[in-house]
């Protein structure tokens, strides 16, 4: 048998909902995305979509996309890494931003680590990070929580928790919710947090009506807005000039 | 007196020491860049060096310059802001990366969401984030720590509370060190933790020599490598492949 070099796993970031690429993803970035023809990704359709924003020439039909999402089977991640195995690159693609954050993606990175195949992130937009700097809050210890529990008295706790945390420790908690509950969130966040407690609202990151702002709750009681469609990122911490 | 539009604050992010920027930054945030000429920057030499990278013909003598580092007096920063308040654009640029996330950039976007002014995070690399997705642990929910602590017996405590969390609660924990600690830092994560832990190392990120290696504890005792030169990531957390 002969002895076959391994493909990699690269990692390819996408948009957060923009248009354009060029705002969001590195020239090398999409140079090496458009020489790659074996893709894992959620949705195959906006995918493709995606890769003939970054080259409309893109030859959709000379690729292969494997579906990764949630229900996908341990043993249908094996075969995805075979074409890898016999030295094919494959390109992991979230939906939105950096797969592997809220994503099926770090399943399959899991998997590739334990066969030995070398995992390469390419550099592309995080709203999580892209929050956190434009917050004004401490970004030497900060914690992301993902999507706060459905329960409302549940997530009332979990904002207290990370209110408490934040003035104790100096950490930044960071934490979303699906869209159509954002006002619920921002009602609970400005009914039980402290008055003087800093709140960051970061949303539409990257877009052209994006926003960070941050306030104290007691200001922000007088600025709410409507958050209900755009994705957005919460932020509880301390602002860092004393 | 007549009423002038606010400036923006731009959030710069810069290489992670590359030579080039072409992989590190979308073609419109170079754009953006280029047009402006005031900075915020913890060092302008290195600060003049990046720009030029962006452009050669890039005016440095035209821009005005601000240092920006933990000494910075409060009333150095409010001087900052004083061209914006004017109506021109200002951009933090980090030594390494995204501004504000280890660096006095924090401090400087807290005042202007003070003075209500808007801020702009800009996407570039960040080495938290790579590391994070080329793990292959969970991004639903993890924790930057920053440095760890320079104590021996701390540290080992903090890397025991990472490991129980991360088993309790799958929640990823990130840390670094100093580049000369970088090796205490491993010994005692070899020596310390249970052999069946996850360990991912990630170093030189966005360089030609990168790397992101996930194993089990165990399995890094006979893998070690010297990392003594090396930025790098330690990243303890819950492989996602069940």
């Amino acid at each position: 048998m002969s002895h076959v070099a391994k493909g990699k796993i690269y990692l390819l970031p996408s948009t957060l909902g923009g248009e354009t690429t060029t705002d969001i993803i590195p020239p090398d970035v999409a140079s090496i995305a458009i020489q790659l023809r074996c893709f894992a990704v959620e949705d195959i359709k906006s995918a493709r979509r995606y890769l003939r924003k970054l080259d409309r020439e893109f030859p959709i039909d000379d690729s292969t996309f494997f579906i990764l999402n949630k229900k996908t089977p341990i043993d249908e991640l094996q075969k995805m890494l075979k074409p890898v195995l016999n030295g094919q690159d494959l390109a992991i693609i979230s939906e939105a931003g950096c797969p592997g954050i809220a994503d099926p993606g770090a399943e399959l990175v899991a998997l590739a680590h334990e066969n030995e195949i070398h995992v390469t992130p390419l550099v592309g937009p995080s709203s999580i990070l892209l929050a956190l700097i434009g917050s004004g809050f401490s970004g030497q210890s900060f914690t992301f929580h993902g999507y706060l529990p459905k329960e409302r008295k549940e997530r009332i706790k979990k904002m207290k928790d990370f209110e408490g945390d934040a003035r104790r420790n100096d950490r930044t908690h960071i934490f979303m919710d699906t869209p159509f509950r954002n006002m619920n969130v921002l009602e609970d966040l400005l009914n039980e947090l402290a008055d003087q407690t800093k709140l960051c609202i970061a949303h539409n990151l990257t877009n052209p009506n994006a926003s960070v702002r941050t306030y104290t709750v007691k200001d922000w009681r007088e600025k709410a807005f409507d958050l209900e469609k755009y994705p957005t990122m919460f932020l509880i911490g301390i602002s860092q000039n004393k």
